[in-house]
């Protein structure tokens, strides 16, 4: 029952060929249109963002879901296809068709992602040029390139891949995603696709990924903004030729751990490359009313501004942690909270630790720390990755224009 | 009907003295310790802030404000006397003894607020001297002074001050207030004293004042953080000799509205002089399906990061503004919200407005504009008032050390 780390990405896994191409829609001639293919057509499942006004790719994304089944997947970064009224659903529909045309798949069996600006129609000419060549290109070590093809303003690519043995079979899950700006815990603002050769039963697919989620993407936050786009999908096509797994097969919790360690380390990436971000902490509520109040703590502590700004500046200013918990909506006797940097105890029932100032900042100094704060007031907990706030994300996101 | 603007500020009504004084809590000299003291000890209304780890100095002003009666507040600014266990209650109570010892009052009619870093326990005797010599100073043209006492990352001193006539007599209201940091539109991070020798029914001086806040200090945002220190107070000591005011009154309507008035306008001067703000933008949403959705959809858009960064670079990114309406909760048809910035409208029906680049553009360029989002789904309307997010926000909180 267990699951190793190994080179490769999205076409890690058998049957999944990818290509990734430069269209023009980013400037420079960099990649900008991916293109990923299942053969055969894979079982799929779905998460997509809660924000109201989701982009054209999110609403057609759900429809196709019904069918329960995924050939390929077109992806263009560069512009998001977001609020761009009819024509946008018009244009995510072309996307679709062009590509099953080249592939010579039905059209339902096709999702489409697009990342970027808001607002400004699809450059459809050199799309749909970019998506003949991409299918034209398809291989099975595409995937490095189509990686490249969905990155907005992300310093590097993000890919993973595990193996574990299933039935005396190999079974391989690997993924690519993309992230970096509009991060928050409900879903980051982000694109993660992930595939197997695993046979899986159709039915237990979903419930499979929504718990990768919901321990990976939907615990990272870098500016409290939720996209209007994020999307993340699994395919599995059976390619493994393992007995299908589900809730009665004995390796389906080591096939969801495996599933949920690829979201998390991609989670992880998504969160360390945020925009200016230097640093990472996981933000700990422990000792909350509830699940549910640890949550809002948790969320309040991990989007404020002035604890972020804190970190960036390498400073233990949990002053600033414990007006968030305040204002957050969770139950809290101010008397009660401990708050620690690593082991390094800040404030301990209500009262701040005498001559803990040396030993917090070097907890500060580091890249990587935990916030953890006990209210002591039920079982409820929850956790959180955040980055910082930096001049950096100020500098990149007042120069980035529609 | 109607009031005059005036000079002056927390002092202008007739009854009121004030000092500001350093003690040595801030650096360099600054002055830090304030005290305002009403003969006759004056009627008094209060909000404080609803973050749940208040400070010392809240806890002791909402118990205060059950006698009814003000006759001295004392501040000091550069220490918040917040979290700081036990021992912080008995600092604050004892500012308020000392207090009332040297200005000869019964200390159950004077409040005390304090500002600044939290966690860190009052310097008692520095700040003990520096409200003997505060109090020996107190005089009619001691607003001033007390006005900049208060600051904490201010750029400059908060006061205004408006006349009115009632019954004949002249009615003065003046204020002084300060700002900066953690500033939220649910009582803002912010301290402010509203002097008046109106005479008032004291039944009737709560809700006048709580007005007055939900159209001012409650519609502000800089960093969508919320203090544990909020405090606004009004006085009323009766010296213009009017018959007392109140709802049965026909000067009320006036009264109520220059109280209000003096509050917007030093809301606005913090807002303004938010922490790094170069500009300040009015987030008008109307057509919700109701306020409460409406206050929803402003309070999402003024507090995304990737908005205000927008602002701060001239950048009309409606997409980014229609991104936070998405994910705010507000009910919202993507297919039916107009977007615009003063009159030029980006967004209708959903639908970019073509060519509208150079006309948005010159509109952010401003110091002030507004963002005007109607979802067309109801009757619900609100607006918040909320600054810029900047590099020198960042640089300035990742300096500013506990």
């Amino acid at each position: 029952m267990s699951f190793q780390e190994i080179e490769g990405g999205v076409t890690a896994a058998v049957g999944f060929r990818a290509a990734g191409v430069a269209a023009g829609i980013k400037p420079a001639g960099r990649l900008d249109v991916a293109v990923l293919a299942s053969d055969p057509a894979a079982h799929v499942a779905g998460v997509f963002t809660r924000n109201r006004i989701p982009a054209a790719c999110v609403v057609l994304g759900r429809d196709r879901l019904r069918g329960g089944r995924a050939a390929a997947i077109v992806v263009n970064a560069g512009n998001a296809n977001a609020c761009t009224g009819s024509r946008g659903m018009v244009d995510a529909e072309a996307m679709c068709v062009r590509t099953a045309e080249r592939l010579g798949v039905p059209v339902e069996q096709v999702f489409c992602s697009s990342t970027g600006v808001i607002g400004v129609p699809l450059p459809m000419d050199c799309l749909c040029d970019g998506i003949d060549r991409a299918c034209a290109a398809l291989s099975e070590d595409g995937g490095a390139d189509a990686c490249r093809a969905i990155m907005t303003s992300d310093q590097g690519p993000k890919a993973r891949a595990v193996q574990l043995e299933v039935d005396g079979r190999t079974v391989t899950v690997g993924a690519m995603a993309k992230g970096a700006g509009m991060i928050e815990p409900n879903m980051a603002t982000m694109l993660c696709y992930v595939t197997t050769d695993a046979a899986v039963q159709p039915g237990a697919l979903q419930g499979c990924l929504e718990a990768a989620a919901a321990d990976s993407f939907n615990r990272i936050s870098v500016d409290g903004c939720q996209s209007t786009n994020d999307t993340l999908l699994l395919l599995a096509n059976g390619r493994a030729g393992n007995d299908p797994l589900g809730p009665g097969h004995a390796a389906w919790p080591t096939f969801c751990a495996a599933v949920r360690d690829v979201c998390l380390g991609l989670a992880l990436m998504i969160v360390t490359d945020g925009e200016g971000a230097t640093k990472v902490a996981k933000v700990e509520v422990t000792g909350a009313r509830d699940d549910a109040d640890a949550r809002r703590a948790c969320r309040a502590v991990a989007n404020s501004l002035l604890v972020k700004t804190a970190w960036y500046g390498c400073d233990p200013n949990w002053g600033r942690v414990i007006d968030a918990v305040g204002y957050s909506g969770a139950w809290v006797d101010g008397a009660r909270v401990d708050i620690l940097y690593d082991d390094v105890p800040a404030l301990q029932a209500g009262t701040p630790v005498a001559d803990a100032l040396p030993k917090l900042e070097k907890v500060l100094a580091q890249d990587r720390f935990s916030v953890k704060i006990n209210l002591h007031a039920g079982p409820g907990s929850d956790h959180v990755y955040a980055s910082d706030c930096t001049e950096a994300y100020v500098r990149f996101n007042s120069a980035y224009t529609t």
